[in-house]
């Protein structure tokens, strides 16, 4: 069966030195709702309500060709053996010289993403955006899972080579462990340069937990957070990633079903144009 | 069968000088989410649970008599016929000194309805409150429908007859359009007296895409764009209108069923109980 | 932008003597609840959770090849230049011998696709199953809508090249006229014999509107009439028309948005895929 | 504010010897899930969708007039006045000679009901349509609520003037007491007979809770239970009542807002059509 | 059947000097849409998705021990019987030293709750938080339901004993008794102050109806109204509440069915887990 | 936290001789719509609206004592430590002469309950209630999941202790292996004793997908799949099993997400409460 693509994307096959759309509709290891499987098709279907323009960038997609692998497919349930294979689909697509973008799925993919980008960018930054600090040493018996994460990347990569922003949630320990490694940065108007700096001409991974954003401008997430971004700290985002050298990027935990609207889906999609868009500027 | 009225209508019968409410339930010409013929009952039924009384404007809607027309009926899908007879209709109401406020059903409606209220008043200058520009020339074959009917109104009156606030999408020719002709304005608090100056004396037609409204605000709606209006700036703009000669308004593109908490088509209430309020008062 | 085909379509190019799959999402004439033109989307989405393999028909969709099409595109609303491509588009098709299958959408595709059918078979009957007789002389001020069209095609074929089946609801004079002409048949079990009988060798083309199921079997439909088909009813229609000479039919009327389970999509789906095996079968 | 009328009502005013439909948006005692206050303006807005005439019964309801008095105005949450005034209500009505069809709302409005109408018909029968007993003594520390409305019936008009159909929940004691009482009738086909019988020329007050229906057929109201009644249980019922010297009845616990298709409201309205035509069918 | 609690509540039994959670699901005088019974049982299913810590207060429940006494029961439909039960159980909580935290359920609950604490605190002040003054002297014929209970209880407690925040909606009459006793304060960045000036070292009881949020930020609740806070709004609150003499609140109007997405409710467990906090705080 | 057990539960510890329920709340190898993780906590909240008597069965829970486990604890997305876990818990229970209900979750969790079920049982028939086959040899790329998981089954207890009832979907090598093992069964009226003769004496597990029946029954399924069993199917299995000598039983893939109405629960709990009554019914 052909399954449809994002957008105007110009092809399947991977396209040297462009940005690469990954599907990963993993939801395995959720614990209160569930849902984000759904979030790969639910954004490649809202991208036929956005234009191919961006105003806010002043680009157009039509001049900035990407490609849409569709999505890793399923390893029914056995989610040690996913993981695995994206992260050596990702160590294939970066090999190759092309910038993937993975959308969600579960917060679970960050982790073999970073795995198979630190192969080539030893430097690498992670850029955290989310509600929760996803730092558990452990949880339910598991060492990998979505509420773990970021701690299993920080293993990875260092506390220094991590950038918590938009938290507002954990357990008190959690909250210990980013205080004790100052990974987590304020995003006020204003605070953009101290973010550049900190960074510096380092590579970065971006992951963007859609549940940053408040529960008003997101609905459809399993675990809404209120007192969130609005959509404008998100254009203050891109505009700092525009300035950075972001070479992948994922957007994980749309939980389509959970917003009988689609707005949420809509917003993703749009979320998904801009940092296509910024990954694929080659001015950068 | 007796149809539902708005909030205190005061009669089914034209009252001169007064405002007239008049439904159109068309959604013909939608191609990502249909809905919005949904939108006249909804608001009807919603303003039921708001009061008439507004503490903004400390108007009562008792003080402010108008009508409510019902829904123009529906021409079985012949969309030409329909326009056409709005068009006849809203002359009709403005030859009796009435002034009307359509509330939609899809956009496609303003046409006509400027199309009447240009031959009273060569004048007229449209102010177009959305998210999209509505400026293409053609789409998928067709001249007259959801994405051209402002560049169609633009026709008529001019591009220095026209004013757009809210716009945050579009294609780039739309943009360039907008840039070449300065008909896109800033909407930050302070902008407002830009806008009267610009405006001054001349009669306006407010057509008002709900969609403006960002998404968190506003979910029952078939073409969400994050990063739009909070409802605060929606006050600025009734504080706004009510100092020009405002002479007619359309509010469209509610799709109720969207938004199955309701809270969409209350405020959609709410909005149409305060252009009531300005419309009908007398000072102005 | 890519589309999704329905299960496991062939190619998009037509193949002669084998069925098409042609998406109809036209729904401009609708008076009480809109949402179909999101069926012909909904029914390819919903093909991925059934198999190919029909056990009811002891067929595979493997060995009967046929194409998927997509939809035809939208006319911005121009309801007439709409009908009339699709006419000019079944005409195509069966100038090269394949057998269309329209997913709707609204009922009003059904007479441009008769229209052009009775070109090449002049003897064509009309097998029309649904809870409405659609068959108002006028509606609205429009002899063309979803509650004329059976009256329509009836000016075409004649009351004779009729035959109707499930239907529960209609005015008076409806009801009037299909017992003067004797169109309406009863479906219960042991009925299969003398519908064969009255149809004969004729060239069938069948109008499936979905609301003919009861709404408890398929909730996602704009105008739901209790007391209506069991799903075994349809499987004994499958029976029936897999004798019969069937050279093309439509399957309109689903409104997945009123459906939130879509469990509605994944039943006509499943009717859809009946359909093309049936279509499908050189047995015949 | 102008509310709505079900489908051609005739007038607000009484009619002698004429259906009555009077709506009692009351829905303050139930204990699982609420919603039922919306049941009278659902089945109004969902009349819309359907035709006057019934092909079951072959009436129109342009033939038979009956008037839709609106609802009964809320009482801000005292029940008991509420009830009170309801029976008032009826009383009036029946006085006038018109024959009340009140649309719930809870089930505890048939108390005041049958009490209204015992005082013009000693021997009313009570027939009972429900997939719940409602027969509990006392239901927390209560005597009046949804829950024992049907056992304070059988204590006005003894348990020799209750019959039940359809009835498959209740505690053991409930049953215990229906098996006391031979008030639970079979409604298999071939029943009808049976229980014309047993009612014989006494007046009858019909008191329909909607979830004798199956959850299939009718998923919005609060206390769904598997097992139940299809639509064609349903018209043997029409069928029966049609028969009988039927002088009023009810129809309740409609919640809508449990079903978001809609398709429950449709359902109900139609019950409701029919019902009128067999309340105001003058030669009973 | 053992029903659920909140977080890590201590115990259900009464611990003296601790907050205790008790859950009122009242929903008895709703005029417009009903759903707020279901209030308790879904901000305690919701508190699953939430830790324990507040990073915003930097408190842990685990810290400060509460219980939760489950719902008073329903009493079948008798308001004024439930309301004084409730009178009842809080006096017997205050008694022991415990800080009552009654959860809804519709907003009538405050009457009873600020009638108990006024008996051990003759200088109580109410702090009303709502998007609604629900300041009528009287509401279809009655004197306590959800539309006059705050004027019941400036009745209780004069209008000095009254301090209101967050009102936008009212009729006209309820605005002129606000400005006449000066009861609606601004809550602007900066109003803190004055509102702590105003109480001073008085015993304070908050009585919070959701619907104060903006339907943007908590849709699921029954009278959504534009115009409202954000959730930096109610952090403010937070702040305050925790430098006054807080003795018992209340937190209404949470209406889950109408947020399908379930955010609005986890939106309440968390503002109910900041209550705790604050109540529980010993300092104080 | 205390969460709520199903109906009147005796306790949490297990009772020897007793059903026991045992919660499993997985959904990790979905492949089209998730969402069965909530199911047991739905089931458990939904069993408040229903009775603990059963008039099918006149029987009552409360002379039917059983345990209620809650839920085995999530492994955190470790599917195969989490089936292992399972499959221990069951071991512990009937070694203590218990007979578990497990409440899915996905349909996989029947393996490991199979294989506990085995050690004590070595005749163990496996009765396979559903609409699909789920008798894949390997699904994409995976051995153990919903889609083999009763090919998985079958390995352990041969074709000739599967016997399989309600199946209408499946590959045609699905349908081969049915046929060439004889293990799928009729179940119309009067085939229930065929099935007590193939079965005699040994003892069973049942196995229940509840997609087994009609969408019309049971919107709440991720795969609905049309021509189904209706309640009454239903209630000749209870009769059945109730003949037979069950020593266990699952019953799975209740998603009441997909159901906003809630009635699928519903019945979800009424089901149980009737397997309940049936293992617990100490003449069998």
């Amino acid at each position: 069966m052909r399954e449809q693509t994002f957008l105007e994307a110009f092809s399947e096959e991977l396209i040297p030195g462009r940005p690469v759309l990954i599907g990963c509709p993993l939801d395995a290891t959720s614990t209160f709702r569930s849902g984000s499987a759904e979030g790969p098709r639910a954004i490649r279907l809202a991208s036929e309500s956005i234009e191919s323009y961006s105003p806010f960038l002043d680009r157009d997609l039509v001049d900035f060709p990407f490609c849409d692998f569709g999505d890793l497919p399923s390893s029914g349930g056995a989610v040690d053996l996913y993981l695995e294979r994206l992260r050596r689909e990702v160590l294939r697509v970066v090999r190759q010289g092309a910038l993937p973008l993975i959308i969600g799925g579960e917060h679970t993919v960050t982790l073999p993403a970073v795995r198979a980008l630190r192969h080539f960018h030893p430097e690498l930054v992670v850029l955290h955006v989310d509600a929760h600090s996803d730092l558990r040493e452990r949880y339910e018996g598991s060492f990998v899972n979505h509420a773990t994460v970021i701690r299993r990347v920080a293993d990875l990569v260092g506390p220094q080579g991590l950038i918590q922003l938009g938290i507002r949630a954990g357990t008190r320990e959690e909250y210990r462990w980013m205080r004790a490694n100052s990974t987590l940065l304020q995003w006020e108007p204003g605070d953009e340069a101290r973010l550049l700096r900190r960074i510096g001409p380092r590579p970065v991974y971006l992951t963007l937990d859609l549940d940053v954003l408040d529960p008003a401008c997101l609905t459809g997430t399993g675990n809404p957070e209120a007192g969130g971004w609005f959509y404008e700290d998100m254009e203050r985002l891109y505009r700092a990633t525009d300035r950075m050298n972001l070479v992948a990027a994922d957007v994980v935990e749309l939980s389509p079903g959970l917003d009988p609207s689609g707005a949420s889906s809509v917003t993703a999609a749009k979320i998904v144009r801009e940092l296509l868009l910024i990954l694929g500027n080659g001015d950068r």
